[in-house]
């Protein structure tokens, strides 16, 4: 089971834990593969973020965080980044995440949810956001760099909140 | 006739003439509509972004950044942003800081260009970004509250360089 709770300053170095490999891979986000611990973090907890662990088996095991994708006229849409321990990958925790994030949303008053930049061969993540209700409403032709598959697109998705 | 070159420090003043009744109409921008002229030229000359002005008639009467759009695996794909003085709207202006940003872009190694939040109802824009090159790559349904009009679309437009 997998509980889901807002991030403390103790939990930065466990948060690190999981995005480390993430960024080292280079494979799903669009930052640079030898980012530092502080670089990182201080991504993932940047001004106006709101950051939330998922906890299984007594330890984090997947971290979101939750912010407004555009100011002004386009502050009612959310936009999320997850990412999900190695070990837990395919148990649960993204979607659970997914799903804890749609609700906290909604709590904050955002009127729909986007992810900017969804690479387009990380095909298993795509399915999920389909099935928690995102639709592709965008593809950017080439915009990655995957270290092993060259120039991909990645895809905008949105969902309706 | 219009004359691009990059900003100095001096062109602050000139810049937030520019910026600030577009960011108060608060119709084709994602900014807050009372931003501050210090945030509204932070915003503008943020950490990574290249900021260039258009001279006509001996004054600045266009102002416009260039900023990769994403890092890491992203960050071949240039983003731009573009505000005309009013009195020069329909003049050209816009059209040859495209040009210029183009030519720049394809300098400093860009692959292609994104933009990714042109409000739909902002027609003669997205005219204009169409003639230039750009393919409306995505939509992004009601992603913007316009002050008259209410929820609109966004639309992201793309081209390779």
């Amino acid at each position: 089971m997998v509980t889901i709770r807002a991030a403390v300053e103790g939990d930065r170095a466990a948060i690190w834990a999981v995005l480390e490999p993430v960024i080292r891979a280079g494979e799903t986000y669009a930052l640079p593969v030898d980012l530092s611990m502080d670089e990182g973090l201080a991504y993932w907890f940047g001004v106006g973020n709101a950051v939330f662990v998922a906890e299984a088996e007594g330890r984090v095991v997947g971290t979101y965080l939750l912010r407004a994708n555009q100011r002004g006229g386009g502050g009612h849409v959310a936009n999320c980044g997850y990412m999900t321990a190695g070990d837990f990958v395919g148990r649960g925790v993204a979607r659970a995440m997914c799903a804890h994030s749609l609700q906290v949303a909604r709590e904050r008053g955002f009127r729909a949810m986007q992810f900017n930049f969804v690479v387009s061969t990380n095909e298993r993540t795509v399915r999920l956001w389909k099935s928690c209700g995102f639709a592709v409403v965008g593809r950017l032709p080439g915009a990655f760099a995957h270290p092993a598959l060259g120039f991909v697109d990645a895809l905008v998705m949105f969902r309706t909140l």
